[in-house]
């Protein structure tokens, strides 16, 4: 169902790897609510994705970009202004890797080149987004930026190492810019802390499927869906969330608020 | 502008006593959204306010009903479901009021008579709507309640007494109850804390003036209006966001959010 | 092993009901780091308890108070201050009472009586404390006051029903009472979010047992013991946290800030 | 005063540049409390610094060590274990700098390079001294790390720039490694959250004394010093806190937990 809660507005997403990710539903669903935008993704991860599809979808221009990189950036928002006509109404970051998670580093034993790496790429990348944003003085009055993020940044899972850190600091610069860009010209910036996703990223965690099923028992509602997430995310580009700002939204079917479910109790029980 | 977020959907919104109320403005837009619901409030509250016009407005039934009576709220809901011509899609709280504050009693000083009634009014007659809707099995899958609420569930606030603890204890029954009726049907239950707002209540409060200037200069984007409030309830109406549950949802130009603003530090340094 | 950490102080110590209680390993434990203080209970939960050896031990006074009478508390903090020779130093409120959950109502079907009850026994009246003795100036400068909650003010518990609001407004009640006393003469409050423990109270909650299992497999150091919460509450009422005030603390294992342990992973899988 | 505390505990305490230090005053009680440790810090930092009367006064030996060589760290530990005759029972990590601050740089104007580095010194270099102490197996069973923090982590404050960051994944740090090294062996890991205090670094941040002002007048104990700061941390090393873990605590006079206080209302109406 759509609504035309994004007509005219003119974005950036960011993150699409293929069908499963969150980014990619986000896109179709933007379309769908009447936004025009390009679509970026790191060169590398493009080459393993199937984003030519989702760009034919959405007539969307994709501009490769790594995202710790300011020149691309800067070409990217260069770009997508050039492309879509105008300022950026909306961005969203799904950027997100982990070298130590990759190799099946434990907490104890991290990689600290491959630790500022994942810092860099997973965190970094928003500051960056949003200072080369504000250097080309490339966002719209009262746009709005969305970083995804997970309740690791307050909470511990053993297997999910450094991206903990990596999320911590996400929703921090979200905080701190989101200070600095609401000044300047009314935009916010918040993230979105979702419930754990079959995502192609997500699967790659070790010890996936048994968080994925506690949270989906612990939650009330279950574990959110990446399409909700993304009619989710709509609702915080769109005119109607103009003071919502500096904030980590869970998305997460309830779980960040349950201390046991009547499953669990049943399981421990049992 | 409008966008067909509620069309089709039923609900009953409570508290608005004039044209400044919140709930007022819910109103409206889940009128423009495309909703039908019927207005309640306290038969005393009603007397004095203006409510009829905005039934007229929008083509609204009003079912006056305390909402610390469980026979009222019986007959707010079934009075509802027969009006609307089904079960509930959506419920606003916006039910306050402490005589504490009222009458001007100091922290140190009050009557606990008008304490356990502020709290019976304010935040119990929130579970009330809760177990008389779920025992007369009022709301339609995946529903949505909001309950108004404000900061002062997180910080002190001198002349606030126990309006606190009241909006302490509403957060805190959106979390249990959240939890239940999310398992029973999908349901979810949230609250959304809310910027200062020049209402006919919010302004009954000693030093509101100053609270309100404070919050607004500490606010990247200001304080939220009653306006802005209306659409952002409207998103938690909508089906765009049924993961979100047993959360509260700070509404706030991002106050919760800044330690201290520039304009606090020029005001300090001056 | 004691360290003369209360030397010289005088307190009162509420909740004492027999040997498991953590108000009955408070008071030990305030005794030998060189406290004096007074004992106080219900009056019908002297009845049911042993409260006279720990008096015996503790060489400590019993003044019997219903908490939720002004009358009664004003008789405990003036007697007390007679007994022990001046102000009050320290206060364990240690206090709950759940007819709900006593009688086994679901939180779907709870006596509004009995709500409104367990508010008054288990949360307000810890605002009495606090305004009868700042009517009777009865707290020493730099004084400090505990209250022991619990994470069901944070999470839902299945079965923590009306008790989960009474702690939600028992912590807000320390913020707002805190900032208030702080002021007048630096005095501190702070409540105390404990583990899930062995008292004669805990485990008549229903579940008690999984959930004290789940949360002990949780946290990484296990369930903090009464033993230990009362070395911890020591340290609060020491000298050596003067400017810790209107927190609420977890003495929890580490349970509040783990997502999932391991040993949840192996369960899910098992 | 002196109680004991420490009787017999071997520390290694970080960051005492000079007597306004906060470890300066920690290393001064730790001595009092009957603890041998040892100093450490940057060899630059050293230089400034007048760590030398310090170590003569504490009879301490020091080890400089740079917080980000897992070299120099995994010397800092044999070196300290050897000094002191066994395990190391607690660690104060008290290290952070930004070269985006010291040179005055925006927000949105921020050297990258050097924000890793800020990451890299006051956030990372605390995950090395837990994982080099991990592998060497350095920390006694029960012991006790604790980072000292600052509530820009949860707050934007507009000149803390990437430091906010930094802070924000130092408590992610401590939530992350506090799970696994309470599993080990049952060591504690936990930050403390700090008013600002009037230290070297301290004051070094551009409208300092803003902020400062403005925490101690929203502060209803007023700003904690770094006296007090080190008697709070000494309860943190001591065996009286041990369940508490993977906290962030603050130690800020009541500021956190504040909305508004009546000075700063007073100031808004004058």
């Amino acid at each position: 169902m759509a609504y035309g809660l994004l007509k005219g507005k003119r974005g950036i997403i960011s993150g699409a790897l293929d069908e499963n990710s969150i980014a990619w539903k986000v896109a179709l669903r933007a379309k769908e609510e009447g936004a025009s935008f390009t679509l970026t993704n790191a060169p590398l991860a493009m080459r393993m994705g199937e984003i030519n599809k989702l760009a034919e979808h959405c007539e969307a221009k994709i501009i490769p970009a790594d995202a710790t990189s300011i020149e691309d950036l800067e070409k990217l928002y260069t770009g997508s202004m050039e492309e879509l006509g105008g300022k950026i109404d909306f961005v969203l970051h799904s950027i997100g890797m982990s070298t130590n998670i990759r190799k099946g580093k434990e907490y104890g034993d991290l990689n600290y080149e491959w630790f500022l790496k994942s810092i860099d790429v997973s965190a970094l990348s928003f500051h960056k987004m949003l200072q080369v944003a504000e250097k080309l003085d490339a966002i719209e009055n009262k746009g709005s930026l969305v970083a995804l993020s997970y309740i690791a940044a307050q909470r511990s899972f053993p297997d999910y190492t450094d991206m903990a850190q990596a999320k911590a600091m996400l929703e921090s610069i979200a905080r701190s810019y989101g200070y600095r860009y609401g000044k300047k010209n009314g935009t916010r910036v918040n993230t979105v802390s979702q419930s754990p996703t079959k995502t192609t990223a997500g699967t790659g965690i070790s010890g996936f499927n048994a968080f994925y099923e506690y949270a989906n028992q612990m939650s009330p509602l279950g574990n959110a869906s990446a399409d909700e997430c993304a009619d989710y995310v709509i609702t915080l580009f769109s005119d109607l969330t103009r003071k919502v700002t500096m904030q980590n939204l869970f998305h997460d079917g309830g779980f960040c608020s349950v201390g046991i479910s009547e499953e669990i109790v049943a399981r421990m029980e049992g």
